[in-house]
């Protein structure tokens, strides 16, 4: 199917599992999964007469599972994943981070580097991203370009900073919010699955009055806003002093009308009693980002919390912070650091079981993107399709034990054969 | 090249890296890796007139780099990786580990297992493994034919419990012992490069009379030991229960003479001062499992303090405490959660770098097996040729940033081609 055409209804029949809580799963082997105009007509057991006509993909024997949503990932940044991951945050992002994103400047250099992450995140197991591009208008443009080829549904942002930064990489506060409008003015409309979003990069960067009419935009605009959150502790101590006025470093977004339902704000390891309180009264997404937090040695985000408050928690790979953009790996991780948490920090709050991370993954971060995540009816049918036949066992498994599998195994032999996103099939030649 | 037939004398050219030190590894672009009779004659920016006869194994673009050493997997545990790891270390063998391992009484069920578990590892990363079978002689001695004919070499050990253990995995304690002797005489010069090593399980489940038993097994047949130490809270607890003579955890083994340059002790997560010191003394070789010891839910060993004071340390999956076999992601775990326990239990202990997990994948198991995991001139020859074209970047990169992102995106798009232990090729097909 070419994703430029008009999304098809069709049946999908395989092993259907997910999420209907954060802890429960709902598997379905052999079952039809129901694609009506790009929306889920529902999983049944039996395929229903009056869906009897449409097309069938049969994907017997493999795993259909939603779309996953990487909620905070750097385009820049890939072009040096894996490496340099030996520093804590604010020296990694002066001595590997900034002077990697003052390159994209050059829009030839942009073009290479901007290739590579779509095509990469085009073959991943993402459907959705919010992603942060650079402070340069040109490259963050073709940014978009490239996203919008790939069939995935973005948000993707002209990052602001106007303090605190190198000379290469810092703008003029006027001109940065002059240059904000433009880009708003120039791409809105211009796509149909890639659209903008407000990027202040963190309050370290970005000054009262830059804060303000960012803010401004976002709201003239009705524009999501996407920024971080005490992700380190000499971060927050800096925005303490940038901000003498602010109550904690959330009121620094805050204070501005940044939080609500239409903001993510990543990490969120450190967040007071008064933050996570905002956070949750205003609905503002946190983005978890498990291995980044962990690479550059900022600590482990109390997510059992989060959840347990009904806030609104999805998973992200903050690649280059996370090396690679595996959402599989995301979930392994988010399950992993809740356990060390645990057992090394804060024993009231339990361990993260698979079932929540896969929730996080597909859900969680899926309803930033309104109705997906989920194959219940009416959502918008994001699916992927697994070939798990190469991760072999003596045992009989049952659906629920591939799909757990799956997510600590995907990179040892699982195979994404078939991705769709809002009922358009993505090409993964 | 026919594993079986004598190794090979030839040169390896391509991008060749190997640590000269914990924190130093070399690396020559283009150089020539020479073999002579299955050991390494040295790394050669040019190659040297002498071994211009020798054949060329051109390998031009690729990286080599030294075969891993994966001190510390459980084989009967591979059905069930990625699956159940939702409990801590004693519920978790009581839940889903003893259950499993009592398959293994079933021959054709460990047929069919142990197939699997050996193919994985002749494909994987590692050259040289520690493994631990169950209690079951026939089954063991099948997995030992499974991995001979791998090519790669190993210790494998039946396992000894005659304690504390569910009614279909425990031994009467006389014929645990009586049993080991018979499995040591029968496989003691049955295979080439697969080896019987002393296995009581740990401390709760093996009995004083039978450790004292085993320990003298091993030093009447002079054979290396691996057991589980000090790895979670509970654990610990108990054998204080169980061993109350004991003045640490530490001291149940070394008591009967189980501690020294030939025995590996898993975990090591939470050693006393005294328990390190007797590790350290007696060159006990710690295997850190850093996957493991988050996924149980056990803690962070203090790896740093270990490489200070110039320990045996290597790294480990611990399949199914790991959920897969890959070495690099076992490396990237140890740089992660080291970062971790920096920042939540101890600023004394640094992060350790890239470079140090290379070197303990590397030297710091290999040396259990004598001289290996270096190119050093005299090394045996154990060698992993790395296609990382497919890790696309628009970055020039050196050859060390090629491996240092290999470390974290192997599974992302690297390539094993070609694997040699000891000189010899394995079969990758």
């Amino acid at each position: 199917m070419d994703s430029k055409t008009e999304p098809k209804s069709f049946v999908i029949k395989g092993d259907i599992c997910y999420s209907t809580s954060p802890q429960e799963v709902s598997c379905t082997q052999n079952g039809y999964l129901v694609c009506v105009d790009g929306k889920s007509a529902g999983v049944f057991g039996e395929l229903p007469q009056s869906y009897a006509e449409l097309p069938l993909v049969d994907c017997t024997g493999q795993l259909v599972v939603p779309g996953m949503s990487d909620i905070h990932v750097h385009a820049p940044q890939y072009a040096f994943r894996g490496l340099g991951m030996d520093l804590e945050l604010l020296d990694w992002l002066n001595t590997h981070t900034f002077p990697e994103e003052a390159k994209y400047a050059d829009l030839a250099y942009a073009g290479d580097a901007y290739e590579i992450f779509a095509d990469d995140l085009r073959h991943s197991a993402t459907t959705r991203a919010v992603v942060f591009g650079t402070l340069h208008v040109p490259a963050t443009e073709l940014l978009m370009d490239d996203l919008e080829a790939t069939g995935l549904v973005t948000y993707v942002g002209k990052v602001n900073m106007d303090r605190n930064s190198p000379d290469n990489l810092v703008e003029d506060s006027a001109e940065s919010a002059e240059a904000t409008r433009g880009w708003v003015a120039d791409v809105t409309g211009r796509y149909e699955r890639t659209h903008p979003i407000i990027t202040p990069r963190f309050t370290p960067s970005v000054t009262d009055g830059l804060m303000a009419e960012l803010a401004d935009i976002a709201h003239q605009n009705d524009l999501p806003v996407q920024s971080h959150l005490s992700e380190n502790l000499s971060e927050i101590g800096w925005v303490k002093e940038l901000c003498p006025w602010s109550t904690c470093y959330g009121d620094a977004y805050d204070h501005f009308g940044l939080l609500g339902e239409k903001t993510i704000m990543a990490h969120c390891v450190y967040s007071t009693d008064e933050e996570v309180d905002l956070l949750r009264r205003t609905g503002t997404y946190v983005a978890h980002c498990p291995q980044s937090n962990a690479q550059l040695a900022s600590g482990i985000a109390p997510i059992r919390r989060y959840l347990d408050l009904g806030m609104n928690v999805g998973l992200a790979t903050d690649v280059a912070g996370g090396a690679d953009l595996s959402m599989w790996r995301c979930m392994a991780d988010a399950v992993a650091v809740s356990k060390l948490r645990w057992r090394l920090v804060d024993q009231s709050l339990s361990p993260l079981i698979t079932q929540e991370a896969f929730w996080m993954a597909t859900m969680g971060g899926g309803s930033f993107f309104g109705k997906v995540g989920s194959f219940a009816e009416g959502y918008e049918l994001d699916a992927l399709v697994l070939d798990d036949s190469a991760i072999r066992t003596p045992r009989d498994l049952t659906v629920w034990e591939r799909l757990e599998r799956y997510v600590y195994l995907a990179e040892e032999g699982g195979y994404l054969t078939r991705k769709f996103v809002a009922g358009r099939q993505i090409d993964l030649d």
